[in-house]
């Protein structure tokens, strides 16, 4: 249960069999530093190139393929005051036949700066838009893009998602969840970064608001739980995310992990869990953007608790 | 602003140009019922065959192609103690390699029988699914299927949707909500029916608690309120539906089509519309069985007043 | 046996449960006339309006749910010196980011005239083309749009396609072809119309080579023969056709169609099926323009006789 | 113009900037063998493990980002005399309804030994098939899986495919066939293996009859062609390869690399060369069964003739 602070010194723009940077043990904790999606920190240095450059990898000793690593996300703080985002809605996530009354293409890759006040917690738009009085909306610190190396000597692009984890860009993963993420290689090599101070959901103009911050996780081992695709929990509810394009399969994916999760690991009657996740299933739009879409699936916990179900 | 009560003696299994059952004005309210999805009514008694039997049609004086229809849904009553609901989750929303761990088709067609108590406003399973300490879930009746008859003669059927409405099978379709629809003919034809007490996101398996209900509503309508895809609001959000197979369609229809009514209905600037969306939007789920599958793309209420946008 | 010349006087752009213009036996020979896809006949006359605006239905006595009507396509004869198509190709056949650097919408609605040698069966770009020398292309008769009326009273769009056939758009209906439909009402109700001069894979441009014409077919009945989707055969190829959107869906149901076909129907054993299937299968892609997609999945009939399956 | 003999010692499971196992220049002919998609040689000897173990990478002296990498494909020679198959067209292809009356799915993972007469040139189901008289079927050699490292370090599972090229398992790679991959990196890293000794359009039951083999080829370098997507050129047809899930996104960058190989590599007027394509295009259904399916689009040489298209 040891405490590390750690200062990265080099990013990856993969999630692979990298180097690890640090070997901790089950229940260890981390406090590091990310920088945003363009590999900026919080003194506006550019410190890596994109896409979403990672702090770590972790080496979580004795994970093996088979094992879930657990990871408690205990602090998410954006470290510098300003912010930025893209202007337009992708052209993935509008009709086809609508893109063509938007403004030029780039124009889209123009970005917007935010006002970032960590004392209060705001972000106001501060410049490249059209003048308008902007409203300080409330930060909701999340993790653009963790998760862990993939099988068979993998090299995944930081820009996309799969049952590793990655660039999932779901506005559940803030400060407090815990999420489980399938071990495929030995130690299970944990990479995170991409903050965002704030995000719709869908992500739907390819950003949230884009910044570098500190923090805190906790990194533990689930031996055996052999999961298929990324679960968390976090007050409220217990989810699941499916990665996949399109939409359908993202869902399919995220429905079935649920599926599994309730009969094969809570041992709920299959038939049970269905007349349950029927009424009383929700599901999130993660992502729209990147090249794999998230969908997360969640049930809420009193709602567990209603039907009798431990899920702990 | 005329009251009407009407009881039905007909019902239509698609939304085409059927003889009106009763012509109103713009304002009146109507107050009829509706049977449940496979033609029950409140008396256990079958007066109609499947798909979603519909009540009405509802001939809206002065309504005519290029206008909305608004629907004020004052209240949804279900009128019975029992409804019933599916077992298992549809095999669209499930990996195609999971299904074949999973019951027999046959079991699948099963249906489970919910003991409804109106008095205290609970649904709790009755039989024929694993025994089991069934919890009593909270109501949360809502309009399963309606809309208006579509253009060029077209009638489709209810167990699907499209920019006329239709079966969007919507969890937010719920007393309280205030609902626009494309006008395609004269009159508008408004139909509705298939209420559902309870549903989760998605109707994952293929019903909600399915149930028949009193419905009372006030139909007005908006000249010239050229819209393509339903509109709503409840007192919470303004919300957009798309409808169509994949998800992913459906998403960029239910996001066209809260673009245009931001820019073009709203005033609002595009890229101060978008870079609001991008930061704020919410989706919803509506649902991932029907033929066609139905997003929401939402907008907190308190998120456009905080923008300074006036959507009345 | 009997021929009958039909001239139509009225059109419809839905496939329903419309009055017959004609009843006929099976085994039946029909002569008759179709407009092209906006209602243009011969002459240049409009005499009904789009979408593609159908000849029919035509009644088949004996016809009832649960049967195949056959169709056999004698001749499909264009009949005037000039078609028309779209210049573009359609959004949803392009990479969302590409369309931004095509010319705009209106563009696209433009149309080219094509010059059409009957005599000679050729046609050739005649105007509203950039300056080219334009090859004379080889006409290449087909259907666009044919099949029965649907069942439960719908009445479906001519634009797009489902189980009863409707605008598939697949090259493969040209003079010579057998088609089955699933009868879903009393007498089958068979409609036909939408000719092409000559089209290409896919339909991405929106259009054939669109043009009015004489048409020569016999319906005939296979009783009890419960097909799902449409089938054909022509002189080297046994084919099914799936129609839906997205594409994944359509060639799940055109494979399914075909396993039916082989499984159920020929008696062949499903995993001799199914390993012919692997290793010989073909499929062409009918259209992406329409709202449903089709997808043609295909076996060679000398393949067929090869692997000793009896298909008629 | 050397001509260079290489005996692979190690096999890769990934697409990425491996070590390079040879250096040639172009023009250079390399002539090597490939084990099957189970790591199986010619002496039914097991070198490496699935999936796809690909010869190479070899490094082509001088390519650089930007830069197209040639492979003419001068001969593909199955080396033993057995190959195998999966027995059941793959969940993903079949309506997800269907699935449940297949047999099981270990049954599924089962696979057919076929025997491959290497003299006469075919191939037959020699067992775990059920009884049956099987044809001899003539082989058509393939390459299933080939292609460039990408950008950024990503190592990609030759599972799959991208613009990189990779696990596209499309029929017409066949001898004599020429392809075009866009380097991303120095040197272009080409890797190649997963020879088919025969293969149904689609790869629907997951595999072509799988086998060792014999390949020769000769590395090219076209400065500057700047290509998005694999292209190709066989004796009858020009052609693109778009790979992504669903179809929809597949068919979307074979058009879309098709028109712009048209309008900027050709100089053919954009609306001219969609007019072409509208009425003349094809498309091949590559596979419906990787991660990332794959679909071509082509036109004939001779249509392209016909047009005054200077190709070459």
């Amino acid at each position: 249960m040891a405490f590390h602070r750690f200062e990265p010194k080099i990013f990856h723009n993969t999630l692979g069999t990298h180097a690890e940077v640090l070997r901790v043990q089950p229940g260890d904790t981390i406090s590091t530093v990310t920088v945003d999606a363009r590999g900026v920190d919080e003194r506006n240095q550019t410190l890596a190139s994109g896409p979403n450059p990672m702090t770590g990898p972790f080496f979580l000793e004795g994970a093996a393929p088979g094992d879930a690593l657990r990871v408690q996300v205990n602090a998410i703080k954006p470290n510098r005051n300003n912010g930025w985002s893209r202007n337009l809605i992708a052209s993935n996530v509008l009709d086809p036949e609508y893109l063509r009354v938007l403004p030029e293409e780039d124009e889209k890759e123009e970005i917007t700066i935010w006002h970032v006040d960590l004392a209060k917690g705001t972000a106001q738009v501060a410049s490249n838009a059209p003048a308008y009085h902007y409203p300080k909306l409330a930060l909701d610190p999340m993790v653009g893009c963790f998760g862990v190396a993939p099988a068979i000597g993998e090299a995944i692009s930081t820009a996309t998602s799969g049952q590793h984890g990655g660039n999932m860009d779901y506005v559940g993963f803030r400060e407090g969840v815990t999420v489980w993420f399938p071990v495929a290689v030995e130690g299970g090599l944990f990479f995170l970064g991409d903050l965002h101070a704030l995000q719709g959901d869908g992500e739907i103009v390819g950003t949230g608001i884009e910044i570098s911050g500190e923090v805190e996780f906790t990194l533990d081992l689930e031996r055996g739980l052999n999961i298929h695709w990324p679960r968390g929990m976090d007050d409220k509810f217990l989810f699941t995310a499916g990665n996949a394009r399109p939409l359908d399969q993202a869902t399919q994916h995220a429905t079935t992990e649920m599926s599994r999760w309730l009969t094969q690991d809570m041992g709920v009657n299959l038939k049970t869990a269905h007349i349950m996740l029927g009424q009383c299933v929700k599901y999130d739009l993660g992502n729209m953007y990147d090249p794999a879409y998230t969908m997360i699936c969640k049930m809420a916990r009193t709602d567990l608790v209603e039907w009798g179900i431990k899920y702990m």
